[in-house]
């Protein structure tokens, strides 16, 4: 085919494997040269060198202009609690920045959540104790944000479902056989008392999900679940309890809302056209320069672009040993929210705050044309990481 | 209090209440005045006088940037089959403005449907048919747009909706006490032959939820109903027994969407905030004149605002004897999709093209500070009525 070089944009799975590429063209001495460039909405491909990846600023930007948008409804009608899933297969970026964005009354932030070993039933009553709250002052409305990946965060959940992997494995026949009605009764009956308490406690739809659309591994598929239903029913239980033993006194009606396709092939954000354009410039540079199993690196992006810092870093850098299929294998390893980083410390000073006050902001849609104020604003999650604060604008 | 004159912002009911209050007030000689102002995103308040309503042009922007948004990922991805439901309780002039704006392969018109008196099952027919034409192409893909009335416009779904109504009003207590498990079988055995057999095609959860939440009049809430989650099934079903026949050899997927608070409470358009602002500014001239009972109206949106033409209508003008509770009452009546007007004609002579093209038109988020023709453009039903085409950016 005569190609000189590849460049590959994708996330850590992408560039891992233009790693593996790299290096085994260089094996056979082909001289075809592999470059990677850092792409996901997700934003869980970031390091030292790789500040963020390319198309996460345009879909929280997105997401942002949503949330406002339901924000400023939800503090005009004044009756519904919102509850909002935003995509993001594992990492919580996408909900943080969305938070730290528009000051929702409640974020969830899943790294949390497993640090702590949560239950999902805490979970419930720590959702449901700033209802109550905001209800004791008249405030029978919110919002909550739920990153998609939450459920596997949950250390209970993930021995539920591992559970209930292992058994329907090998019992999927005859669970086949149990007439519907009796499936719940039948996987409480089998289950480990610890898990089979869990699963007796989810609602009747997210039960049934779990046992069904198993993935060709024989998974259940956590992204089918519908967690923000999930959350809005069981808050709702748990309400009921309360009102019944005195401790709450509101009205509680939802509405739930999923953002995910809205925001991966947005028209991107200057900053996200300004970074893509540097990305590639010097992924050109590095082929240029005979370079290969780089990554193109463009750093410094919060301050002005003449300042901005490009290079390329030998992805066998961001490499990490884990276990994959049961073997130990090099790979780019997933960056998580780091607990004690600016951007998730920022939302703990605010989170209380803005729980029972109504403290919305409504970004509004992305614009190109006005003030670089307005239209060439960095994510809030950088601005935090790289400046320790969020410029007021 | 000292209250010398009201403006009532709102749809066909509050307009029609500030044309009463009007009379009541002149009726007492207490010399408040009344006008009103055409406020509804749904667009069905609008006549001769009265070109639009304000907020229709902005929400119809916000749900075309996420449905162009989709379409993108949607042609990126090629693997999915979206169904979009969007907001307008009853009219589908949201549906059709974002058809214009977006080009999807499919848009289901509410009116239509009734003109035509199409059964639920020709309309999965339709739908089914442009996917296997679409699917012979190899395109296994695409966008439907659903209004989200549409439910209402069925003329048989109406009969059977009625009849559920009537039964259960008559019988909730027996039907109460059938367990579960039964449910389906006892409405079944209970209806019509006719609807019977259409209450028997539904999915379980639209069945289901045709005999649950009904509202305080025992209607059933059919904007619960998740119309694009019941077409999707359906047509899943539909091509499945095509495949078995050999008819279709495509793959089906799905993704459902639902937008709706997302457009009621954002940022306006500049078109809605020059509107809305000249509305506000004629009320007030109106108040001046000492008027009562009047509409405020600007008309001519579609020219440089120098030329956009003021005034004010008596609300009398636009009403009409509607039965209300039993009683024939003075309303205005809410304006459908004109099956004869432009907007639906320059529709109907492009969707074959878009149906098995992929011809979609992605209009990003709205822009305040840019040129004019990205900017400042009013919506395509209003250049269509106006001027009979669209005006090509």
């Amino acid at each position: 085919l005569d190609i000189k070089a590849l460049v590959i944009i994708g996330g850590d799975d992408s560039n891992t494997n233009a790693c593996v590429l790299a290096e085994y063209y260089a094996s056979i001495n082909s001289g075809v040269q592999v470059i990677g460039c850092p792409k996901t909405i997700d934003g869980d491909l970031k390091n030292e060198q790789i500040e963020t990846s390319f198309g996460f600023d345009t879909a929280c930007k997105v997401y942002s202009e949503l949330i406002g948008n339901i924000q400023r409804d939800c503090n005009s009608a004044r009756k519904y609690w919102h509850f909002i899933k935003v995509m993001g297969r594992s990492a919580s970026h996408i909900a943080l920045e969305c938070a730290l964005q528009t000051h929702p009354n409640i974020c969830i932030v899943s790294e949390e959540v497993e640090a702590k070993g949560l239950l999902l039933d805490q979970i419930i009553d720590d959702i449901a104790a700033v209802i109550a709250k905001r209800a004791e002052r008249g405030l029978n409305y919110g919002t909550v944000i739920i990153p998609e990946g939450l459920i596997e965060f949950i250390p209970a959940m993930k021995k539920l479902i591992s559970e209930l992997n292992d058994f329907l494995a090998h019992n999927q026949e005859e669970f086949d056989l149990v007439r519907r009605s009796g499936k719940r009764d039948y996987i409480i009956s089998k289950l480990s008392h610890e898990n089979a308490e869990i699963y007796a406690s989810l609602p009747e739809s997210v039960a049934r999900q779990l046992t069904l659309d198993r993935d060709p591994h024989g998974n259940v598929q956590v992204s089918l679940i519908e967690t923000e239903k999930l959350l809005a029913e069981m808050v709702k239980n748990k309400l009921n309890e309360w009102k019944k033993e005195g401790k709450y006194n509101g009205k509680f009606a939802t509405i739930t809302h999923f953002f995910g396709y809205e925001g991966r092939c947005a028209a991107p954000s200057n900053y996200d056209a300004d970074y893509c354009y540097s990305l590639g410039y010097t992924a050109s540079m590095l082929v240029a320069a005979g370079k290969t199993g780089y990554m193109s690196s463009v750093r410094n992006t919060t301050a002005p672009a003449a300042e901005w810092i490009a290079g390329g870093i030998p992805i066998t850098m961001m490499m990490n040993m884990e276990r994959r299929h049961g073997e130990m294998k090099p790979v780019i390893q997933k960056a998580l929210v780091e607990l004690d980083g600016e951007p998730f410390n920022y939302f703990v000073s605010q989170r209380d705050k803005w729980a029972v006050e109504t403290d919305y902001v409504y970004p509004g849609p992305i614009q190109y044309f006005g003030p670089t104020e307005v239209c060439d604003q960095p994510s809030k999650t950088l601005q935090l990481e790289q400046k320790g604060c969020i410029v007021v604008q």
